[in-house]
């Protein structure tokens, strides 16, 4: 791992083909390239100029030495490489890619593709997901189905189940069957299960010693779960095994189209949702788990990431009387919009149907029932949106290689 | 849950005591309750002045009616309550709490100490856990270590290493069997076990297919696990099974330390760290996960929360040329003082050894090894961090239940 491994010449060259996990079509040919002491300058056959940090480039240099070929991690450690590192000199070669020579001997080469891609002064998200669809645009109150068996031995249909929890929060595979170990079979397609104080999977019945409000027969307003962690659970599943009895029947709301509603209709209330501290507590025999943050949450890039959205697990606010009373307001609007029928869509599950949601976006509730006319089972679990975010990614990754594969 | 099923004076009177989940001690004796049309106005004995949203105390009455007294969470739904609810009288009892009357008829009591905890004008943190303390400020470079069996039979010892773990941020269980299930048997005492794509526990030996460079026998500087992650793993354990290869110590550095360092004497590193968002990567075959942000993470209070630290995870920067600059020094400083002998300690773990730490906050790493000496087996698991905190919290509960009990 020392420099004295940097590649030579002959094992730069046999490197150059771009790997899985980072292959880019060429789009623009490279017009000119120069060491300007430090650093690389590319000139692009558009006019686009790019100007490459010797560090960063000799970090992604795409060799053995510096990416284990194995474990695909890094194994170059940026010590190794001196602090007055530089470019001595840059050449194009015969297959459009640079050749950097380095300060301390030996070379590298680079793809243009993958240079143009990373290139530092155009930065731009490489990586992106689907644009998600609000429920209010273009999403027509239809929960998406597809046929389990189908999701399950087909790759492309895996993806499509995956993109629609991805776009629209919420899918429904159906014909599956209504046995108890498919809970744990199906939505590990996607990812490790996350295991809760609840376990790792969980029935939703009636139970005498509920201890939660879900495993009783009550009304369930729509909420969502676990908003009492730091990091709420992405995806939720619940596999209907059983659904006879009078009521229970499913509920859902798009928290985002929500949240979207009341920006542009009541920005005060956004306002007091997006920014008043909340507390919000479980207080279980065993548990306190207890987390304090707005109603309504964003991502890095200030897209709307989460809604805490829980009528049974907030605690006591601790706020001045003055946002306490903005709070409620914006509060019980925002409860009364979720349970409105403009926002809320009503779906029975039948036994050996799936339902999947991004629970921190998509609501969901019940409607009472009565055991006495029949029983409702349904077993659940949760696993992480960044375990779905990764199969989107591979879909991606194996597209693009498909393309650059082409060229 | 409507709103005529408000408990009458009787119904409050039963419900005065306070739950465990929520007891304060009576340190201040109310001297004036008075209804002032909307809301209610308590005078303390030391002159202090609280005022109570109307809505904050019906949706926080103390009676079976509004929390669930199985699944202890609330079951009165806030749109139960009228918009335009108010507090009609107040008057002091003679156990020092106060009786409310609603505009909707009924009365609520509540407990003087819980009144005075959740006092509006004074919102104050009830439920804050132990101050941490880094190692460079008391922490004299010794893990803390605890006696494992005693751990697991004793729950003020289990409630000990759990404060260890918070405060310090490491601890080491000894005189452990060195058996394979240990695993997943200590660590889960303090919450589920964190499930991720190297498995629910996972073996840190040389392996020829090795997925990361933990499984290879490569020197590993100090590091974090999975900051690829949206949600890094908060806890992370090592149980030692086999250590008898030269080489192969443990390294362990506290990352809150070092960058306290570098905010003190490198203010303009400090920035760079915590401001570039830098891009974090995982290149496996099946899995692609990928997260941006700043090396320097801060919770909502402003405190440091995590360092992402990774020396071979990191995606290659998409940033101005300045920018890149800019952090590859502040990077490079950041990892020195990470492999220094002032930040860094060494420690041999025997077979029987549990190490714990905080992933988030201490670095960990190991020297080199040489499988044909002797062989090295840790076996691993990650637990979250607020796992922990409710443990710590429950403790906190007891001690203060206790405390009400005697008062």
């Amino acid at each position: 791992m020392a420099t004295s491994t940097i590649v030579d010449d002959a094992g730069a060259d046999a490197a150059f083909d771009l790997p899985d996990f980072d292959a880019f079509p060429v789009r623009h040919q490279i017009a000119m390239a120069t060491a300007d002491g430090q650093s690389l300058r590319i000139v692009w056959d558009d006019g686009f100029e790019s100007r490459y940090h010797p560090m960063w480039l000799r970090e992604n240099a795409p060799d053995p030495d510096t990416t284990h070929p194995v474990t695909r991690e890094q194994s170059l450690f940026l010590l190794d490489i001196p602090d007055d590192l530089a470019v001595t000199n840059a050449t194009l070669d015969e297959r459009g890619g640079v050749l950097v020579e380095w300060s301390t001997g030996g070379a590298s080469r680079y793809h243009p593709g993958w240079l143009r891609a990373y290139s530092f002064d155009a930065p731009e998200r490489l990586f992106s997901l689907p644009k998600r669809v609000h429920w209010d645009g273009g999403f027509t109150h239809e929960v998406p189905r597809l046929d389990g068996p189908t999701v399950l031995s087909d790759e492309s249909e895996l993806g499509r189940w995956a993109e629609a929890l991805h776009i629209y929060g919420v899918a429904i595979l159906e014909n599956l069957p209504a046995t108890p170990e498919v809970i744990d079979q199906v939505p590990g397609r996607l990812g490790p299960i996350r295991d809760t104080n609840f376990g790792r999977l969980f029935d939703v019945r009636s139970k005498a010693d509920a201890d939660s409000n879900a495993y009783t027969s009550m009304t369930l307003p729509v909420h969502a779960d676990l908003v009492t962690r730091e990091y709420v659970p992405g995806l939720q599943f619940l596999h209907c095994l059983e659904n006879g009895a009078v009521g229970g029947d499913s509920l859902l709301a798009d928290g985002f189209s929500i949240v979207e509603t009341i920006r542009r209709m009541h920005p005060d209330y956004y306002e007091a949702l997006k920014t008043i501290p909340m507390g919000f507590y479980n207080k279980a025999k065993d548990t306190d788990y207890r987390m304090e943050g707005p109603f309504i949450g964003f991502d890095a890039d200030g897209e709307l990431d989460q809604v805490r959205w829980s009528p049974w697990l907030r605690a006591p606010l601790q706020a001045s009387f003055e946002d306490t009373d903005r709070l409620y307001r914006a509060l019980r609007h925002a409860f009364r919009l979720g349970e409105s029928s403009e926002h809320q869509i009503t779906v029975r599950l039948k036994p050996g149907d799936l339902l999947g949601f991004d629970n921190r976006r998509c609501l969901h509730g019940r409607t009472g029932f009565d055991p006495s006319t029949g029983s409702r089972w349904l077993r659940g679990c949760y696993v992480e949106r960044e375990e779905l975010h990764s199969r989107l990614r591979i879909v991606a990754r194996h597209r693009r290689a498909a393309e650059v594969a082409e060229t």
